[in-house]
């Protein structure tokens, strides 16, 4: 059995993309044709999946987006994520966090519904991550830099010369020994992203922040990926979902994927050449 | 309307008591004849409920437990928050921490749901906690020092000679505008408890760890209290819930229930004179 980084890896390899669609079901943005229906969230993401999947090599359902629909979210997000064809990341973005009895229903829970990954937060250390880094197929993307604004509130404070977040990142390099961790950086921030980088050579990153949160691709590229070109996730949620409300939205959300594809990979060729 | 925190200080007030019943439903500790029924989850909360209200100031279900039992679970959850009676305080535990829009999502799901104040955590700022805490009779406690051994990790790190977690108390007390705000700190840390309480005067406290957990409930009352031997809501979970898995179990819950409650009155007067 492959690690959950080399099948994160492979996966990238093998389907020459960096792109992961965030499956953030809005009922105000969705074309009104699905929300009319009698399951909109799932006959969206289905539709969403259809149309993309050759794009991509990761799709990431943020669980609030389920949650707020109670009961009937939750089961949506069950059949999402069994709907994701084989061979394509599933990241379950939770941001849990929890003492260990606890963190261990809930790797019970995201696992059981078919994640493979799941982002988890830091502020209880190792007992909360434990749980979920036991099988080494499956894993953790750990925040380490997040792209909001009040990200600075505690994420820069400095410890003996070095910020929280490469404090994190520091621990976060000890705790990989069944080589399943990663870290979560936002594209907002391209100058921490490669000191992240320097001190984390070889971990995945999951990046969200481009798009709508105004993170720079070609930086996030350039300083997120390692040495190979690889090994960074980039998130686009609201860009390729809500690319149309009207009846061409899946159309409309292959073309931006493609040309997200496209662009990453453009970059990622200017990166090996330079 | 009263905020948040007042209502907090009238219920503990009213009740006469700091005892928060954790409704952490664990499938393998229920009595065998609860666990056989069709809808064991709320057939055992509300078993629960009724053996307890009159000694309690507040339930708290820690999300994982239902959570664990997808959509079915998140039905029993929203059926047990409807059920707990008026003017007992509704906890939900659910630690969560996402950047605004997402954290928007999660205070809608959560509220929804019935819950008066949340759990949250702090590493991602005030970005992440806003959502929660725009309508003053309902917010947060937010994540301080957890009872977990790996609180050590980051919670500890020093930062201009403070630890990260009284930085975080020092934030809140700015966040309190709509005095909503409070803090989650562990019965297993009884010195640092005192020092949070000394930077905090006024915000009221979640405390777990006494139990199971193994944090002192004599100091937890002592460090934790205000000024006027309130504003601490002291949590144990599986001492009242499982205290036996025979017929008895109510009974047996009850009984937990009243003892801690008794207890922890005793070491307020105590603490009152001397």
């Amino acid at each position: 059995m492959k690690s959950l980084n080399e099948t994160i890896r492979k996966t990238i390899q093998d389907r020459n993309s960096l792109v992961c669609v965030g499956l953030d079901y809005h009922s105000d943005k969705v074309p009104l044709h699905i929300k009319e229906q009698s399951d909109p969230i799932f006959t969206f993401n289905k539709a969403i999946i259809n149309a993309t999947a050759d794009l991509v090599c990761a799709y990431k359902p943020n669980l609030a987006f389920y949650e707020a629909y109670g009961a009937e979210g939750w089961d949506a997000l069950e059949r999402t994520v069994h709907y994701i064809p084989e061979g394509i990341i599933k990241i379950g973005d939770a941001k849990r966090g929890d003492i260990g009895s606890t963190a261990a229903k809930y790797a019970d829970a995201l696992f059981q519904i078919g994640f493979d990954v799941v982002t988890v937060n830091p502020y209880l250390g190792i007992d909360s991550i434990t749980p979920f880094i036991k099988d080494p197929t499956r894993g953790v993307f750990i925040l380490c830099l997040t792209s909001n604004p009040s990200s600075k509130d505690f994420q820069y404070l400095d410890i003996d010369g070095l910020p929280l977040h490469l404090h994190v990142a520091q621990k976060v390099n000890t705790w990989n020994d069944n080589d399943n961790c990663g870290l979560v950086v936002g594209a907002t921030h391209p100058d921490e992203l490669r000191s992240i980088r320097q001190m984390t050579p070889n971990l995945p990153f999951l990046i969200p922040g481009i798009g709508a949160q105004g993170g720079d691709l070609e930086s996030s590229i350039k300083m997120g990926t390692d040495a190979k070109n690889s090994m960074a996730i980039i998130n686009s949620s609201r860009g390729i979902l809500f690319a149309s409300s009207g009846l061409d939205f899946k159309e409309a959300a292959r073309e931006e994927a493609q040309k997200l594809r496209d662009q990453i990979n453009t970059f990622r060729e200017r990166a090996t050449s330079s």
